[in-house]
């Protein structure tokens, strides 16, 4: 018998093909019908069309995903994620209330390991089952945030926090930055972990203390982030203080350049959003919260005109009450910035009160909600299955929650 | 034998014991915990302890929500619930562009009864899923919409549309007058619904029709509901052509008075807002839709410092994409506005993503969202049980919105 047709070549083993009715890929801007994802050593390898892809690969596993949009996982570009466990604390108060009256004395006695430890599982559970699958958190004993969150398999840029006054992880600014840079040897190996040096702000970090940092995240090639120009009252304090903004003053010491992250920036003057563009540094908007205290909301369309690039963050679960970024309900800033490795979600669609769907993207934007993710992929690996956990279990995280708000109450 | 303790009472038979972890009634203001509402004849009977409600009654049917907050129904004050057919058909425009050149030429191609009917369908399934147990709606063919509305079981305040333009619905404001209160004539007799006239806007209905409402509105008692100042263009106009704003105008007409409800009434002048307190009139607050239209957002303080009551709408899903009045957020201000029969909603706070929970009520606020609502009794009957629908048919109505996506696109 003669073989008319062109001998094709023989499929190639993957790990894994997702077959989704769409995929939004992270380049070219779009959505794209009935394709599928090919992953394999935790790196997406193709996305091509389903029929091409079912002649091309044998995957070892497939999942098809029929009424379900596929996207790159989405990135919490800040949070605090064990304050999880005070979800809810005190609502309705002004930044300085809130952290004077409610946050800073809880922290002060409850704060420790294992609180930490607890509060971030509990976030990273809450941030998994909503697509979330990079975070930058930045919170007492970063330790026990790791622990925690290498046991879930989130992707995690660990701030290691710095401040000028005691806490029950640190006395003083060379205390932190011993204790961070522990923690950070401790893990630096951990392929899904990097680190940040992240002071609290400029009005809890004194001069002397932002000229370490900025010797030793040079030394060792670390990023800065610090909540910056969170209120009205901080860019007033420093400008009777120091006669100039909060973030000129970061400059003036070193701190800016494009490793330089200013999470808010909510009340920037024409100079400060100049400064940030000329050093090329980056901005995280934490919409939700800011809102919630009452700050204002950051100059978004000012900053992005002037080419920062702006991320999206929850902010902790304090003073957001929830860890939601497709909640925060701009998306499109967050698809440009996620990792090319294998990290996708999967958003069901088929339901009828999200019907009829005319454009997928404007239903992740507007209609549904992060109740709607079912699956969750992590480097290739599934780390959410038809909308329950499976690196954590759920029961446990729950026990773990009522546990610290019993102590707490 | 002895009987030493005084005989009690034979417990009463009722339709309806549900035993909830906190119920929130409508007052006094707080949260009851680990309490039971009794329900019989439709009508809520009491609002027990649990323990005393377990020997005081004997229900038919008893259910038990150990991790819930019962709630009362919800509200959505302002609604077009048959655009749901055009949920997401153009997003990120403003309203003007919106309505000209993308709302009314599909309007006028594809509205119908059997449109309107499928519509809100949709709407009031999605509606009902969120716990939404009334709403107020505004659209052509109200009698299509009350089948669809009687069919799912939901309360209904319908507004009879009026407009000085034709469309495939009526020709003339005389002739949306008149469709519009026979279907009223045909549905009066319905204990769920209610009826309000329904001018579409002080910029499309003329003086003259105007008039012809308010006889009508005084002669049969009914509510007057209108789109008001949702623009700056609107208030504007209305200066150059009246020399007054529409709200003045509307005034100079008999219109306004305490069955006059104003939605949007987001550009107020402070005359605009003493008007509609001197008047007692009615204020409908659509933050989502006002705000993805760049419309603004209402003075919903003042107004209220001024004692003016303020309710919350979804808008149709074509501008807000979710008929979501929980995501609304702020649930306080409807608390005190729902039905005394037995409307209530059940909302599972079990989840550890939503824990700890120091507070329900701020977990209903700042935590939880609509796909968090479990069941809803409407008058004591259920019509969504553990998160489905009971009175419709969920793929009947995902089929209906396919439907007609298809002959749209």
């Amino acid at each position: 018998m003669t073989v008319f047709a062109a001998a094709s070549p023989a499929p190639t083993p993957v790990d894994l093909c997702i077959d989704a009715r769409w995929i939004v890929p992270i380049e070219p801007a779009g959505v794209l019908v009935q394709h599928t994802l090919v992953v394999d050593g935790g790196r997406i390898v193709a996305v091509a069309p389903t029929a091409s892809a079912q002649r091309e690969y044998t995957p070892r596993e497939h999942v098809s995903l029929p009424a379900h949009v596929l996207l790159p996982g989405l990135v919490n570009a800040h949070t605090h994620a064990a304050m999880a466990l005070l979800r809810g604390i005190a609502d309705d108060v002004a930044l300085k209330v809130w952290l004077e009256q409610h946050v800073w004395p809880r922290e002060a006695r409850f704060v420790s390991p294992d609180f930490v430890h607890d509060g971030t599982l509990v976030a990273a559970g809450e941030m998994l089952l909503g697509g979330i699958t990079c975070c930058a958190d930045q919170y007492f004993f970063p330790d026990a945030a790791a622990r925690a969150y290498r046991q879930s398999g989130i992707r995690a840029l660990i701030g290691l926090p710095v401040l000028d006054f005691p806490t029950p992880y640190a006395a003083d600014a060379d205390g932190y930055l011993q204790a961070g840079l522990a923690a950070r040897d401790a893990w630096k190996h951990e392929p899904k972990f990097a680190f940040a040096i992240a002071p609290h702000a400029p009005y809890t970090v004194g001069d002397s203390s932002w000229e370490k940092i900025v010797v030793y995240a040079r030394q060792l090639d670390l990023p800065i982030q610090t909540h910056l120009q969170e209120t009205r009252d901080e860019l007033e304090q420093s400008l009777r203080a120091h006669a100039m903004s909060p973030l000129a003053r970061l400059d003036r010491l070193g701190v800016t350049g494009p490793n330089f992250i200013a999470v808010h920036a909510v009340h920037l003057r024409d100079s400060d959003v100049e400064l940030l563009a000329e050093q090329s540094s980056q901005v995280v908007h934490c919409p939700g919260s800011n809102l919630k205290l009452a700050s204002g909301i950051a100059p978004v369309v000012r900053l992005k005109a002037r080419g920062v690039n702006v991320a999206l963050g929850s902010d902790g679960a304090a003073s957001n009450n929830r860890l939601d970024v497709l909640g925060e309900a701009r998306l499109a800033a967050l698809l440009a910035k996620v990792a090319t490795e294998a990290d996708a979600i999967a958003v069901d669609l088929a339901a009828f009160q999200h019907a009829p769907c005319y454009d997928p993207i404007s239903h992740l934007v507007h209609v549904v909600g992060r109740d709607q993710v079912t699956d969750v992929w992590i480097a290739g690996k599934r780390v959410v299955s038809d909308g329950a956990l499976v690196t954590l279990d759920a029961s446990e995280l729950a026990a773990r929650a009522r546990l610290w708000q019993d102590r707490m109450q």
